[in-house]
């Protein structure tokens, strides 16, 4: 094995040291850096990733743009009177802002924070452009960065200083707008997951006790991570009137009567990368559903001297196709690297479809096409290949889903008691379900002991519990069972 | 006339007060605010102006890669040693920094940039991933906001202590590499005008004491505003091997050895948008180019109410017609407003293409077109509505470059000596063109009185002076004349 050979190699288990595991990929698939000294908790995005990241910008977006949401951008300083405008959201984020003091050679007058999230600076906005029903609903979105001082240990796209974000931000004349609008976008991250990433996701409500500072309902889609932790993969906010009447949207309804707005606001950050990362790849590298992989298709050309031209020019041939139907694809005809190390080398960078050919495809009319991740090889013809590319992306996508799916329902345990509930969370992982009275109280006895949590309660419609027969109990404490609690650890 | 209407008009004159008139344009066709109370300088970029950046964003982004580059994402902060590890950057940039020093409830040991610019902490990355001859040329570009703290007035897209713009990132094997890549941009940021926003420029470079810090060449394209005042409206600079030697990117050549790499940078900000508004816009209010209208053609139906069915359902047809075909599109059937407030609104947001509907259209299957500048109606059949409709942007395009173009040309004038380019300037604005020694004491006679500058000396390609058999003298002192200089007031 040629020194070239071991830095492709992934040498962490996946399953016996994730973390570790998962950082290596992130490093050999060239997907991020970590940040300069000085500056522990900040990554650099490399091409690779970010790429990645543009495919579901553009996804999402789209599926904003359809529903009426319009893109703005809000400056990236909040001048510390506007965060305390809104009390909850200066407790709840205040130890985590970084402030600027000094600028252009002088002391600042007053406190500037690099936005934790914006409600404090475009509400106010809002509040100036609403003024009849007729404005309303009003739907801004912007994609940022925002800073958050988490002094906790740095997982490239999980758990970083800044991260890249959308935040959506609305204004309705209604609870129920307010609420449908919450709901739109909670099934739009769980298409971006679903739809694009491959991965399910459980749709649900956090806690009353675990809501964003100031929201009266959090909603949440959760992916669960092969080290049996729950990812809060995107986050949707029903604010009801709290940042209305903080900042004053009134608008004047048909009668003319002077009311008080419903609020929202949503977002998705660049954890998404890190949980699709984490979900498919393996010991051979990263691992890409066909639809945000920045090359979905790599052509290699498998040659001795005196095949060489017939299979290079049949190998161009395919290729061109492929470019003209405007899939991503790539025709890897180094001559310094042999077919075996090109092979290693697009399966650590996560090429979800690779396309041999050699003389005997030359001959035949023929080519070998071999899926990322289980190495699966089918010999197609050669014509209609655009066609049979695409077939073949489906293929890929489909198993990948799949595989998500299953591990996903394996996952997810019934326990009726404490000591039920902590012992299949500490043998299994996984979500825990329970009856749970309600009451954070309860979440405390697993929480201490375990460090885990309730991750999420199903929505009001998909639970049993709600408005039940009175006959289940709370798995901790003696009273009635409200909701059906999802434990779990969580990142 | 109702409030409604006083509300929709510019008071100001463009010719007589261009800073107030584009002060209101931006304001009343809801492109920008100004930021909150304790930060001025910074704006809030509306749904309106923030479409119109995507578009460009999306036409030059597609422009990079086609060429090679890759999109990544650095840290917005730039600890400050590294700031200084590049002494021109610190020194260009210190003044006008601003700096994190509390974070999470702390004191940073080391104080944080927010990043005025980025050579300085990507070079050091690109120094790590750059090994070989093989891996050149790199190039990286990121579309962020940058912060510079400049104490003149706030003038929104022209001068705002925060901007969105893209910064692109380069390191080749050769000097030659970096300077075609270095015109590359230029070449590209020229196409954005041109091509996209319907704006002739200028292409040259800065004179040596006004290169970009550290940067051995820098190349600029140049707008004329309508006050006569020139625009730095992109800027790609040849670094050199300053950079390349500071944060030390080397690389194996094919013979093995070392060598030090040839750095580019090169950026185009939201300015680009404060230059359109400016050029276009009139005393009706915004005006677009169809490229980059977020709507490009506004249908107006005109009814009484016996003709109200048929004219409504007639005017549908045609706005599906045109949005199935991908035109942005939008049908303005509200029934509160009245057909001439409709048209003052859709003038005053700067929608390029107007069709209006009423009975006769319906009766004789035709359709009334009317441009966007110039009020210019025209009857044209209901058949082939698509094609017409592009074939009437394209003559708005035409239109908008046209009356540009003419403009420029008569706003470049020849002097000879300082009298008669004080004179000039004085008298008419614009660019005024002398022959010029290349020393920057000469530049000063024209500064200190006037407050105007050298923006732009041409290519040498392109300046007969270079190389020239020696009669013509510099306008300002008695030396040969190397260059030809071009003299305006400039944003």
């Amino acid at each position: 094995m040629s020194d070239d050979d071991q830095e492709l190699g992934i040498t962490e288990s996946k399953s016996h040291n994730t973390g570790e595991w998962y950082a290596e990929v992130v490093q050999k698939a060239g997907l991020a850096d970590y940040g300069p000294e000085g500056m522990s908790g900040f990554i650099v995005t490399r091409p690779r990733a970010y790429a990645v990241w543009e495919r579901l910008q553009g996804f999402l977006d789209a599926k904003f743009k359809d529903t009426g949401v319009q893109n703005a951008y809000f400056p990236l300083f909040i001048p510390e009177s506007y965060l305390e405008r809104e009390k909850d959201i200066v407790e709840g984020f205040d130890p985590e802002v970084a402030w600027v003091t000094e600028a252009g050679n002088q002391e600042l007058e007053e406190r500037l924070a690099v936005r934790p999230t914006s409600e404090s600076i475009i509400t106010p906005y809002i509040s100036q452009w609403v003024r009849s029903h007729r404005d309303l609903p009003l739907r801004v979105n912007q994609w940022c960065s925002v800073v958050r001082w988490e002094a906790t240990e740095t997982k490239p796209f999980f758990r970083t200083k800044e991260f890249l974000w959308q935040e959506g931000h609305t204004a309705h004349a209604t609870a129920e707008g307010a609420w449908e609008e919450t709901m739109t976008r909670l099934d739009q991250y769980a298409s971006v997951y679903e739809d694009l990433l491959a991965m399910p996701v459980l749709k649900g409500q956090k806690p009353d006790h675990d809501t964003f500072p100031g929201a009266e309902t959090t909603t949440t889609v959760e992916a669960l991570m092969p080290d049996g932790k729950s990812v809060q993969a995107g986050t949707s906010h029903h604010l009801g009137q709290s940042f209305a009447e903080a900042f004053d949207i009134t608008f004047s309804d048909e009668d003319e009567e002077e009311r008080l707005a419903h609020t929202t606001s949503w977002g998705l950050s660049w954890r998404a990368l890190g949980a699709l990362i984490m979900t498919h790849s393996d010991e051979q590298g990263l691992v890409l559903p066909p639809g945000v992989a920045p090359e979905q298709v790599v052509v290699v050309p498998i040659w001795q001297e005196d095949t060489k031209d017939d299979v290079l020019a049949y190998a161009e041939g395919v290729a061109d196709d492929l470019d003209d139907a405007g899939i991503r694809v790539e025709l890897d005809d180094r001559d310094e690297r042999n077919p075996g190390f090109k092979f290693n080398e697009h399966e650590l960078n996560g090429v979800p479809l690779r396309i041999e050919i050699g003389p005997h495809e030359v001959e035949d009319d023929e080519l070998t096409l071999v899926h990322r991740p289980d190495g699966e090889s089918v010999v197609e013809g050669r014509d209609g290949v655009v066609e049979t590319v695409r077939d073949h992306f489906d293929e890929v996508y489909a198993k990948l889903y799949a595989a998500a799916e299953e591990t996903l329902d394996g996952e997810v345990r019934e326990a009726d008691d404490r000591a039920d509930i902590l012992g299949t969370l500490g043998q299994h992982g996984g979500y825990v379900t329970a009856p749970w009275c309600g009451d954070e109280e309860c979440e405390e006895p697993i929480k201490e002991p375990m460090a885990a949590e309730i991750v999420m309660v199903p929505f009001e419609d998909d639970d049993p519990l709600v408005d039940g027969d009175g006959d289940e109990t709370c798995a901790i404490c003696d009273a009635d069972a409200e909701r059906t609690a999802y434990f779990a650890k969580s990142y």
